[in-house]
């Protein structure tokens, strides 16, 4: 009997600790197949430098916790495994595999994570290991290839959705409004950000830019001011990633080596008040729409649960090198199924929004909306006490 | 038999139409006393342009939406009167209080519209005029005096405390973390700031920077690095009123002569990445903080809806020139007392946090947090449609 250890890499969603949650459920099923539940801290790092936690010794009311707690309980990491196969990092993995029994490795993270999971499977094989790899899907972004939709965005989206509904309330009801430039996650796809295009009219956004649609600054300032002069306010979402001449662009990098992005609401406010006589306020949604438990969408949370379970029954079915995926078979009633998809595939590829989905350069269509619809639907009831939502602590002991 | 009209003033909160609400559902019970509901579009700017509208006209499904609709329903204004009681404006005013034949005149608002409610208040009764004019508090800022605390304030508080906690669950889950600074509303009054030391120890903010207490800037490089070093990444709450040398600070003023402040978290951070080498993360809750429903708090409903009454209440029984505000009687279990409080006590006023409240330069005590804790306890169940909460919309026919 092998053991399993769950990773959870790259940047964290509000429903990542739930996948974790259904994987650790489906396992506890299968005690004659699945021995212990191993966590890695940090992402891969955890199986490099041996620091590995024992799922079954946590608090089981902090395991049940899980399903409304953000951010990666087992730590992450976006640490990018070396290109050379003989890199001495990849025996350090293999030594703790081997060291703690390991049969089956889950990895769930976005497109750079499925690159780790992509080369571990790739590198198990050869080295004739019997070890089942599977990779679990996540990303806000969406951006996933060769599925429907990924785990985190629909909740991320559903954050955004109510958050520019609540705020477009708020921001129409002065005499001499401003022009609201909110700035939302989105590198190199747009989903989360043309996600608030399910709006009805009274406060969906004036204008969305998203980074699949080259930027123009001099139309948006053109647009911005039409809107103004019309409404007295306007409500533009942008995704981070658009590209326009920035004084202030960070020269940062993260640690899978892209640029840090952030304050292009800024930017752009600053442009427009140089440029426009207008009133502005800069918005970034930044961390809470990624991490706030209270728009947990019920959506995504039943399909996160169920996709750590598939990803435990595809590794019992020896389905290696795999990424659990998405299929959609109809929007009204909603129905998916869940499939399997080669991590060769989705390794890297990205899904960002074609133009058949817009109707214009900041408005999207019916087909789009219906799409997003049923995945922002539902809603969770979460544990609070004294007025504040629960989060699950691990111990996290080491297993030597 | 005369009729009411309602204003609402200043900055909204995500319960500001539920007082309202509360007003309407108590009116309608007296219609030997009151006629019509009128309600003031953009503050007291409705009564001067004589822009009225009648809410018996409105939808009821819509009237029932405003408990979870944020922004003012009626629009709103930072105008303020002059302090000339001669200007023609006040004509304009009392002119069309008789033209629509209103007798009960509700302003709700912070200290700025307690200002205007204090002068309404006055203006008719040196006029010898049988109106009423009753005051309903409200402020996300908790800054008003003479009351425990302030409608609006214990949602935007549940806000704030819930997105950090949830905030720092990922933040704190990279083994390379960055500095978190997290700008909250609040020009003189740290109350909304403050409010995040009620989180346990595992997400309460490593630092709390309020503007009563003076900031200085190299002492704050020193706390936020000690705990960057201690946790490897670090969460600080900040003011948006907190004083620092900044090169950005805007010079545009608001209608109340308030300068607008904002974006003190990004001129940190780049003081920071100046001074020090560590990464940082600027986040500004914005108009959220101030709007999201999902996190109204029972609390805050609940009292806002029988404030409400209890304005209608006082002005059956003539009770001009007061505001309702509430006593606590205990916080286990928690038990208000509402009353009334003259308006020139009111008016312009300020609440701040008193050092006794303080442990040292970024703690509070207990007593703070027992404080704090009953105002954002209990939760409330939102109307959603396809995953997006419901936000009332009026038809505002102008009344003739």
């Amino acid at each position: 009997m092998k053991n399993m250890v769950y990773i959870q890499s790259g940047g964290p969603t509000s429903v990542i600790n739930t996948s974790f949650y259904g994987a650790i459920k489906e396992a506890q099923k299968h005690p004659n197949e699945i021995g212990k539940i191993y966590g890695s801290l940090n992402g891969i790092e955890g199986l490099i430098d041996d620091k590995i936690i024992d799922i079954g010794k946590e608090d089981p009311e902090q395991i049940e916790l899980l399903l409304q707690t953000p951010g990666s309980i087992l730590g992450t990491t976006r640490r990018k495994l070396p290109k050379d196969r003989h890199d001495p990092v990849f025996m350090q993995i293999i030594e703790n595999i081997k060291k703690h029994n390991i049969g089956y490795v889950f990895i769930n993270g976005g497109n750079d994570s499925m690159d780790t999971c992509n080369k571990m499977a790739k590198l198990v094989k050869e080295l004739g290991l019997d070890i089942v790899v599977v990779g679990v899907p996540k990303t806000i972004d969406n951006d996933l290839a060769c599925t429907d939709h990924s785990l985190g965005f629909p909740s991320a989206a559903k954050f955004v959705v109510n958050s520019i509904n609540a705020m477009t309330m708020d921001a129409s009801c002065f005499k001499i409004g401003k022009v609201h430039v909110v700035e939302i996650m989105g590198r190199n796809a747009g989903w989360l950000t043309a996600a608030a295009d399910v709006l009805p009219e009274a406060t969906r956004p004036d204008l969305i830019y998203i980074p699949e649609v080259p930027f123009d600054l001099e139309q948006f300032l053109v647009d911005v001011q039409e809107v103004y002069k019309r409404k007295g306010y306007a409500m533009v979402a942008i995704s981070e990633g658009i590209e326009f001449p920035r004084e202030t662009k960070s020269t940062r990098v993260d640690g899978f080596g892209h640029a840090q992005l952030g304050g292009a609401a800024a930017d752009l406010c600053r442009i427009i008040e140089d440029r426009t006589d207008l009133p502005t306020r800069a918005v970034e949604f930044s961390l809470t729409q990624r991490a706030f438990p209270a728009t947990i969408s019920l959506t995504d949370r039943k399909e996160a649960i169920k996709t750590g379970q598939k990803a435990v029954q595809a590794a019992l079915k020896g389905r290696t090198g795999k990424m659990v995926i998405f299929k959609r078979v109809s929007n009204n009633p909603y129905k998916i199924q869940y499939k399997l998809a080669p991590l060769t595939k989705v390794a890297n590829a990205e899904s960002v929004i074609t133009p058949n989905l817009m109707v214009d350069r900041t408005r999207f269509t019916q087909e789009f909306r219906d799409y997003i619809t049923p995945l922002i639907s539902g809603e969770v009831k979460l544990v609070y006490k004294d007025g504040v939502a629960q989060m699950a602590q691990f111990k996290k002991e080491l297993v030597k």
